[in-house]
């Protein structure tokens, strides 16, 4: 390697126009100028039409919190030219009192955020061009309300002041004047609505609201700047995973105006449906109406397609009816934006007097259902390769799919319907406020039910098993975010009337309180009275055909955690290739098994533990013979008995006594070995395989019942079963040796007993911080390690699962932890050791099998992490297979792409 | 670096012979001829009067047990030539009936572990050869003894017959004969005994006792391999840290018989004075006795010199007087022994009818005392130089000297005297067996009181403070241990009446019973009633003169761990170079702080907190005052508040009761409070700076604390304070960042207050597993890095070292722990993390200060450690700074040889 000396250019260029058929940047910049700026570029390239404009790049955005809040300063200079060139390109001049150019100031990231990011529209409006644009729309009114529009938004975003002030304004002189709607207010009405709020801002500020442009603008750019910080900001990225450092651009676009009368409209559109993923144009608009009308869910917007407006009976007349041209013209655009950009699409357009304008283009988010189904169709009509169908579906968003849904034939009790705004059902207590969704939801189920929501009530949203509210359409905040989170939602609930402070809703003449159970049916818009039945997802059609061809690509092999034949069998229905993980002390909590267990732990010798443990072996035999059978030739690892031995005994006096009577045991002598046996922290205390060093006539008992289970599938002609022995909590070479032994004395009597030879292996779970760095030692007897992130993470980091509720948060909060890492990996940390253990261990042993298992193996972020190490299986809950598949088909692409 | 081919020979030699002027061997190879068998090798070379023998190698011992316990192919062979070897010099042969040689069969492993392997004398005796015995010696009744002797011993050791039975048949035969003493047994009533010992082993083993003297000797040879791996052996190694590895060699030496009348005798001696150092010739033997009555403790053995036999006031002759001539040439032998090996000798001589034999030279075990003085005055005598001097003086072996003695004016309530065995004093309760001794010393201070002990009881000895036995010498089994292991031992405390089974002793008409108190006095031989006033051990002197030389030598600072100011000065009389770790919350437990403490932790926010907090500030700024001025200029780490808050707190309801009642705080909250906090693992909860993290008031308190008593110092005119400010359990980058701008924030705060600059550092303590993985991250805020071992031995291994009683033993017993890990870094794994963090952060700031605090900090192996990863200083509690200091001159002078 020779070191390369970076040149630094001169002149940093800060800004890029578009616009007039032409544009500095295009789609491939998203980095530099935000998804929205990109596209709007390349929109502009493409000779869509676009109005003229310029984005200020996140580069400029870093540099910002990089010089304490500072402008770069050769940036005035270039926004002045590129303003210059918008004012030639729509023949308007910024701040011309007679011919003025207005502009919209938007947030826009590399990924979106919806709702997250503050915007400002109607800018350049002050005393004098308020005039102008009165005379050049020839419509005061228009004007006026747009100049009231433009007070309040820049007032609230960039001067910080409630907007709850100027709606108070509102409502009190359409009271004084007897009004009840918006639309009756005459332009002297607005106009003396705007003194009203400009009083109100000095009175708040000590200061008049800025007259000037220039200023208006800076304080636009900064405020956009400052709202990438803000705390819904912060929490959004938190919750997708969104460094801080990819700051946000700003775009300056001249404004179009979607509200100047009847040939005048605004709208939202995706190229296929969002829910479902069906090829059809799918949207909303609203004639005389500005773009935030549409999703703020005031007005109740109208379908674009008759066929659409037709199907929800709505009667208000669809765009292709009410504007058959534009209609066309707008149809032929997105397209041609989905050919181009080879996805679904999700657009903002405007109509301003008859003429389209394109003010938004994007990838379309989409439910998992819709996103299987348009990767599989876009691959299937030849716009996409296979593999690039199986990138187009998110891991994650396949937990929609696995959840269950309403049972058909289970009795519904609608209490109330609304829009199917994001599909799955969901049951929970009702609750009223974000607030409550947090704390209670965090205990036990809630469906959130709402007015509307709002991004404050993110948490809350995420918090809740469902969402409802009795306003907005489909494309509303709380659309879009439960979508986005896979919550089921019912929006535009319209029969609800809600009354959060008394903490109750009503709907057809009954009073619903909160803590009533409810299920939502976010696939029919249904809210029903109490809990209902379920059934399981079927996981067939465009679902089977896109895992299938993810497992044609994927390397990685997926197991799953399972215990019972339930579990077992389920986990072979999603597809797993074995069993990662049988935790076989779940089986001691069967009644009888308990007595037994209970009776060892009581007796004071070898011999008296080992009477008991003759009794439960049959029964363990029994168990794994049928997760041996069920996984017909697949791998089964069994982990050895885990747990300190106190979790089996009762802990309270009453418990003590309970026991004793019913099982005959010595209540006293239980106290008392309850007592011996507390720990400090249990975590960290005699349980494991420590267990089978103090007490070796447990772990034989446990390898006897697992080989004599194999002899025994093995001799019913079924595929040779092939069972692994893992020990727990291995911490030494010396003491993996031990095991080992232990281990291969016992099955190789077993076998010569039943003279059946039987294919098993003995490996370690790595789940402390030494057994990763001594992994080569340990290498020399395990054949495989196994992982155990959960407690690998405890130890790592020095923190209890059980224990880091007080704190975690804080440290989310405060950003001094990105992701939850019992959720998703530390790579730095905790990925550092399973790095160094696979290293190690297949040093000493270049075939050591290599797996994970626990709760991040069905994480995808954790699964591209094993992919890069080169593990060979993970294992996870029988529910995350598939999208541990899906994710291992990632991981295997993306790793073929470096 | 090339591949190089090890040649391996074609014959392998197992068998080195040594006597008659010459050897096979020499004092450099105690690996493979043990530390027996090199050194009879080298004084053979010498010229002295060695009985010629031959050694079988350690590696002939590791060839059994790799073998499955059979003997190499070729041993038989070398075993036969040199035992021809032996006859030759001799004049006798093996088995010879007219003129029998007999051989000695003892083992010898690289360090010496005395009575902890078995031995077998007077080898080839039989039926036959005890005729030609009597015939050469000219006594029956010796040759008969000798007989007995053997066969009791090869019984006892080869044929695992329990000695206690031919105890019996003596005890018997000298009821049936009226005899009380074994001198007055005639050659025929030993030889009665003989025939009743071999009934006895028939009657035991069901097959005669062997006369075959060839097959006799290969039992004795298997014996002494078996005994390499029994209990005592293995114990004893764990306790000195012998690696099973090293195995043990088979000296085979024809006999010499100090039991031959008035003319012979045996004896072991001291170049020098083992206890005290002196220069003296030191010793003890007796007339007309085999080796093993001098240990046994049997006969009460005579001094060498006139002079100590003037001094001790015995009436019966010493060496010197009782056999001048041979006395000169043992003189002159051992003096030149100590000249040649350049350190004080320990030797086993016989003296066979006027004619000396050397047995056995080593290098003597000595306590503490002896070793500085010793090594003062070996380098002062231009024996050996300075830093030899330094490396004779082992560090674990000064906590001898700093333990207490007693307080000379003190009223000593003597119950009884014996021999000053080992030095140093000890209170405890009376217990009469070690099974006793281990149980109760674990809880309370014990003092072990038995007739004499025997390698049997050293668990028992290890566990009791102080060891007082009834019989025995100064080198009997009790006093050389005792002060192997530094406890104070009074020997052959003769005028005690000890009845173990009865709980009682009698002593001057006086009963004490198991469980009372006494105190022993082990540099006087006193045995006192009751506890006693103790004083501290001046430490100058020997001491002074050879720390002063360790000083000059080593790299590594050393520091103390200290909270009270009496602990700071304790640190500094001992030399500590400043405070590795002050524990704050050390402070919080007064009463009036504990008050304070548990208003903030109820206080439901931040202002509810922040007012005890401002309560506890100037008392906490008051104890920093002084620490800092006592360390005077030398560095202080304070670690902030580290312990979970539910420590502070009461936890049962009658605490809670109690403690609401003395301070008027809610019963009703405190209890509330108390379970809200509780935990489940609280080693890996909300604890550390993760409190800082959270409450972020608590630690700018503490900071502020720290600032305003170092601006209160240096405003006094002394030595400018160096405050060293630690965060504990750092696990992130983004956490040390957060922690290092508090501080920061609030250190310039109080410097900007009081007008002063204080020169202060900014780390972290590095006790989690993922801290040393991304140490690189973490020093970029921190400017320095104290290792917590204590903790990141818990979490590196996933033991909570408050539960780790329950299966440590077991490890340690099952080997599969060599020490214990809390003792001694685990330098495999956790070492590997100091290592790693070292150089992490290192890689990052390359001036990082590194250091290690914790009970590891003292321990000598861990700072070897410590000097081979370079860190800057250990920090340990006060009374280990001396061990420390010394160890860290080793570490440094080893280091230099490598």
């Amino acid at each position: 390697m020779t070191s390369v000396t970076t040149s630094v250019p001169t002149t940093v260029r800060w800004v890029y126009a578009f616009g007039g058929g032409s544009a500095d940047g295009g789609a491939q910049m998203k980095d530099l100028l935000g998804g929205k700026g990109a596209n709007l570029a390349e929109m502009s390239s493409l000779g869509l039409p676009v109005p003229p404009g310029f984005t200020i790049t996140t580069q400029a955005c870093n540099h910002f919190y990089a010089q304490g809040r500072s402008y770069p300063a050769d940036l005035r200079g270039q926004v002045d030219a590129a303003l210059k060139r918008v004012e030639a390109l729509v023949g308007k001049g910024f701040g011309d009192a007679a011919n003025p150019l207005l502009v919209s100031v938007r947030s826009g990231a590399r990924a979106s955020m919806p709702g997250m990011m503050d915007t400002v529209l109607n800018l350049g409006l002050n005393d004098r061009t308020v005039e102008g644009l009165a005379t050049l729309a020839g419509d005061r009114r228009f004007a006026f309300d747009s100049y009231r529009r433009f007070i309040q938004m820049y007032s609230n975003v960039v001067l910080g002041l409630d907007h709850h002030v100027f709606e108070e304004i509102l409502d009190d002189r359409k009271d004084v004047l007897g009004v009840a709607v918006d639309t009756a207010l005459s332009a002297d009405d607005w106009r003396g609505i705007v003194d009203q709020y400009k009083s109100e801002v000095e009175r708040e500020l000590g200061h008049p609201f800025p007259q000037d442009p220039q200023e208006q603008l800076w304080g636009a750019v900064g405020a956009v700047f400052d709202s990438w910080m803000n705390d819904r900001a912060q929490f959004y990225r938190r919750l997708h995973d969104i460094p801080e450092a990819w700051g946000t651009a700003v775009n300056i676009q001249s404004m179009v105006f979607g509200n100047m009368g009847d040939t005048s409209a605004t709208g939202v559109a995706f190229t296929r449906n969002p829910s479902t993923g069906e090829n059809r144009l799918y949207g909303e608009f609203l004639i005389n109406a500005q773009g935030e009308d549409v999703v703020a869910g005031i007005r109740t917007p109208q379908s674009l397609t008759r066929a659409s407006r037709e199907e929800m009976g709505e009667t208000s007349l669809s765009m292709e009816e009410a504007m058959p041209t534009v209609y066309e013209e707008f149809r032929e655009t997105v397209g041609r934006l989905e050919r181009h950009y080879r996805d679904m699409q999700d657009i903002e357009f405007t109509v301003e007097r008859g003429r389209l304008y394109m003010l938004q283009t994007r990838n379309g988010k989409r439910t998992a259902k819709a996103a299987l189904k348009v990767a599989v169709d876009m691959a299937n009509e030849g716009l996409i390769s296979r593999d690039e169908a199986v990138l187009r579906v998110d891991p994650a968003s396949l937990d929609q799919l696995l959840h269950p849904t309403i049972d058909p034939d289970a009795e519904r009790k609608v209490i109330a319907t609304g829009l199917p705004a994001s599909p799955g059902a969901a049951t929970g207590k009702i609750v009223f406020t974000a607030e409550a969704a947090e704390r209670e939801g965090a205990v036990e189920p809630v469906i959130l039910v709402r007015d509307e929501t709002s991004p404050e009530d993110i948490r809350g949203m995420d918090a809740a098993r469902g969402i409802v509210t009795a306003r907005g359409g489909m494309t509303s905040h709380a659309a879009v975010v439960a979508r986005g989170m896979g919550r089921p939602c019912v929006s535009g609930a319209g029969e609800l009337a809600i009354d959060a402070a008394a903490g109750e809703m009503r709907a057809r003449g009954r009073v619903w309180r909160a803590g009533d159970i409810i299920t939502i049916d976010g696939s029919l818009g249904e809210i029903l009275a109490g809990a209902t039945a379920m059934i399981e997802p079927e996981l067939s059609g465009d679902f089977g055909v896109l895992m299938a061809w993810a497992d044609s690509v994927r390397r990685l092999k997926v197991r799953a955690n399972a215990e019972t034949p339930l579990d077992a069998r389920t986990a072979r229905q999603f597809g797993a290739e074995g069993i990662g993980l049988v935790r076989t002390e779940h089986m001691f909590f069967d009644e009888v098994r308990l007595a037994a267990v209970r009776e060892m732990i009581l007796a004071d010798d070898e011999a008296g533990r080992r009477a008991p443990l003759e009794r439960i072996l049959p029964m363990q035999r029994g168990d794994f013979v049928e997760l041996l059978k069920i996984m017909d030739g697949y791998p089964v690892t069994f982990r050895l008995l885990d747990p300190p031995l106190h979790e089996f005994l009762p802990h309270s006096e009453a418990d003590v006594a309970a026991v004793a009577k019913s099982t005959g045991l010595d209540a006293a002598k239980l106290l008392r070995r309850a007592a011996e046996l507390r720990e400090t922290n249990p975590m960290l205390g005699h349980r494991g395989c420590r267990l089978g060093v103090s007490y070796p006539e447990i772990y034989e008992m446990q390898v006897r019942a697992i080989i004599e289970a194999a002899c025994e599938v093995a001799a019913g002609g079924l595929a040779a079963p092939r069972p692994e022995i893992m020990h727990p909590l291995v911490a030494k070479a010396e003491e993996m040796d031990f095991l080992r032994a232990l281990t291969d004395r016992v099955a190789k009597q077993v076998m010569a007993e039943r003279g059946v030879t039987i294919d098993y292996s003995v490996g370690a779970m790595i789940e402390l911080p030494r057994a990763a760095l001594c992994a080569d030692g340990l290498a020399r007897s395990a054949e495989f390690f196994s992982f155990g992130t959960n407690d690998l993470t405890q130890t790592t980091f020095g923190i209890s699962r059980d224990d880091s509720g007080r704190f975690l948060n804080a440290y989310l909060a405060k950003g001094i932890f990105e992701k939850d890492p019992f959720v998703s990996i530390d790579v730095e940390g905790v990925g550092a050791l399973v790095r160094l253990g696979a290293e190690r261990g297949r040093a000493v042993r270049p075939d050591v099998k290599l797996g994970i298992c626990g709760e991040h193996g069905g994480d995808p972020a954790t699964i591209a992490f094993c992919e890069s190490v080169g593990l060979d299986y993970v294992s996870c809950s029988a529910y995350r297979v598939p999208i541990a598949r899906l994710a291992a088909a990632h991981a295997a692409l993306n790793a073929r792409k470096v």
